[in-house]
């Protein structure tokens, strides 16, 4: 067996308390498994003295995560501090310029700062391991990077975010509303006291932009996201999909098309029935479209300390191994810039609620808008129940462009009979 | 970049050709995600005037594959040949004593002397990839071998052989008989002429062999597997089963438990709802539950060209890189020899149906007698028809042994109201 392995922690959160009792626990195994010891040297946190249920006093510690960088006895830096800016990016741009090569579960990092510290690694003959960073315990990134090699990727699409497959589970699963369901949700630790990254859709595009890059080769291009969250998806906006045979996912989608990269995160209908349909509560899954493989499916807890130290390690072990790949599958002067696909062009079928005055003549309206901007109705419900008060239409489409939907959805958001703004949820074709 | 790495492949079947069709068409790509260019040198099959819809004129010809093996200039053998004796047997004994690393799609080969080999490319310096022999295109041996390589794995299954599930999910959507669904498949290219490695289950246990070695680092014991394949498996079941709340599936299980290590192949009930019950047609599927990442699922087409090309060259991919792991996660000298479970040690639930004359203290008898046993009833549908005919009378049990379950069904047989030997199907438990 070669030399052991020897790493500096900085971070000592639920992700990095999970790596050391990982290491302590499995250890072994992971040495056996990747041919050599691996040991923990530092570490670095905010407190010393917090009771963290393990015994630090094997390593170093220091005050200053940026001295693990220093050290000239630490072979690579785990980095589980987390945020795109601040000590995380010092850290991660001190250890590659050093030569140490990083490990992260930083997803924010890397969907902002990824090209340049793509360029810093390879420079320093260092590398960047982030299996951790995009849906917690499933070896997504191995598999892009490694298992689907052959592929060229049409298109990768997933569940990102498992705080919002919790909250829209439960709220299909109970009827509840989304308020409702987030508070418990807090109180259940499965989302944070500001739970705005998650449920506005931000954190899952973090994943999203590393994932696009992975399929396609592309340099990560986190502004190029469409990003909406799951704020406005109803309880009855849940329990119609359902009748109609769909449920509601909040689905990160990356797609080659003519017009350019497709990169976006917002909620969407996927027929009930599909492997997709089924990945429930905190569970993530990521979907890849590949030319030669067609569709894989992979799937497993995206957050938690296990999950996510699983992944962490995953990537020592490769590190152990002296496996070096690019970070984005090509070296960085080979990964391409693709031109953003603007969400207008973007075609696909929709999932429209309206509230109307229950009178005569609604529908008729309706239906002549959408057939005078070529949106084809694909099926209806409407459920008459009080004349003259306010009750739903929903209809799906047949495939049209983003920018015919909006713009007929504007015209009818202008007619006397509806009631409130028109809700409109994408249907994703699997 | 290095200098290319040179391939022969041995086959040109349906795999073979997809694999170099797959280098013709996405092999620049591949190439540069491996670092280095992938060149295919020589190859040989039966004959060489097929017409494969292959220019095959840049490539060396070799009548004999085990020429491949002595020829100085290639630096791996891909070996598509296929069987678990003769000459896919000679020739990977022949190349990897020849130290050149063997990839190939080959399970049965690997289930029956994986062992012997793995040793030989250790002595050797060489490595066996084998992401092809296991659930076609999907990553599963990188993911075991590499993603969750911090797991200590408790229990590793799977729908491992697509004509099974497109028999099982076609029987259910049509409510059809077996013999009639397999004719069909035979008829569209989904089964074989003999159609029995896969309906028997034999082919799954292959699969199922190396899965064991990969999860528990455990030589691999193929004549330890228990074997059942599908052919009793009848419409009335399935019909029953999905009113009860499952689907019936080929599942490949191994387990470790207090009394050994479980391996089988058999029909089992999945809960209807389970990702894996919506793993259908010649889709496969793997779940692996591991101490810190829970459980995770891997799904895609087990079978095909494209599949079956983009599994093999991952692996090729794998060698430009120069990775060389252990074949079945650990040194040789490493890997364990676990002691079999017996399968009457086996614990679980099961469904029961028994074909008996409707008339009156039928079910007090059966209940009778497996309360005797310990067998306690879960849940029980009993359809009346005609007095004095034969009724199903179905069942559900709590976990029991295999033993007890045993025991109790051949005294049912014996009683003069069961008409036919009673029907078992083991429950998994997910």
């Amino acid at each position: 067996m070669s030399a052991p392995l020897k790493l500096g922690i900085a971070g000592l959160g639920t992700v990095g308390a999970g790596v050391v009792a990982l290491l302590r626990q499995n250890g072994d195994l992971l040495g056996a498994r990747a041919g050599r010891e691996i040991a923990i040297k530092a570490v670095s946190a905010c407190d010393r003295n917090k009771d963290r249920g393990l015994d630090l006093d094997a390593f170093r510690w220091y005050e200053d995560p940026l001295a693990l960088a220093d050290d000239p006895e630490i072979d690579a830096v785990v980095e589980l501090i987390g945020g795109s800016e601040g000590i995380a990016l010092d850290l991660t741009r001190k250890a590659l310029a050093a030569g140490k090569p990083v490990i992260t579960a930083n997803k924010a990092l890397l969907a902002h700062h990824g090209a340049e510290l793509a360029a810093l690694a390879e420079a320093n003959d260092a590398t960047i391991g982030y299996e951790a960073a995009v849906a917690g315990g499933i070896p997504i990134v191995k598999a892009l990077r490694e298992g689907l090699a052959g592929n060229r990727i049409a298109r990768v699409y997933g569940i990102l975010n498992g705080t919002c497959n919790y909250i829209l589970t439960t709220m299909r699963e109970t009827g509840r509303g989304f308020e409702d369901v987030l508070a418990e949700a807090q109180e259940l630790g499965y989302a944070e006291a500001d739970p705005t990254f998650d449920i506005d859709g931000v954190d899952a595009a973090h994943k999203l932009t590393l994932l696009a890059s992975l399929a396609f080769g592309c340099l990560p291009d986190f502004d190029a996201v469409h990003i909406e969250g799951i704020r406005h998806i109803s309880a009855l906006d849940i329990a119609l999909a359902s009748e109609m045979g769909y449920r509601i996912k909040l689905l990160g989608v990356a797609r080659k098309t003519d017009y350019g990269l497709e990169q976006r995160v917002h909620p969407a209908m996927v027929r009930t029935g599909t492997p997709i349909s089924q990945i429930e509560g905190v569970f993530n899954a990521v979907v890849a479209d590949g030319d030669q493989v067609d569709t894989t499916l992979h799937s497993g807890r995206g957050a938690g300390a296990g999950p996510t130290a699983s992944a962490v390690v995953a990537d020592i072990a490769d590190l152990a191994r002296g496996a070096a790949p690019p970070v984005f599958t090509l070296p960085v002067e080979r990964l391409t810039r693709i031109r953003p696909a603007h969400m207008g062009r973007h075609r696909g079928a929709y999932y429209i609620r309206l509230m109307v005055v229950d009178q005569p003549g609604v529908l008729a309206d309706v239906s002549a808008l959408m057939r005078d901007h070529n949106v084809s109705i694909e099926a209806l419900i409407q459920k008459a129940r009080n004349p003259g008060e306010a009750v739903p239409i929903v209809f799906t489409t047949h495939d049209t462009t983003e920018a015919d939907m909006t713009d007929v959805l504007a015209r009818i958001d202008r007619l006397d009979v509806v009631l409130e703004p028109p809700r409109m949820i994408r249907i994703e074709a699997l």
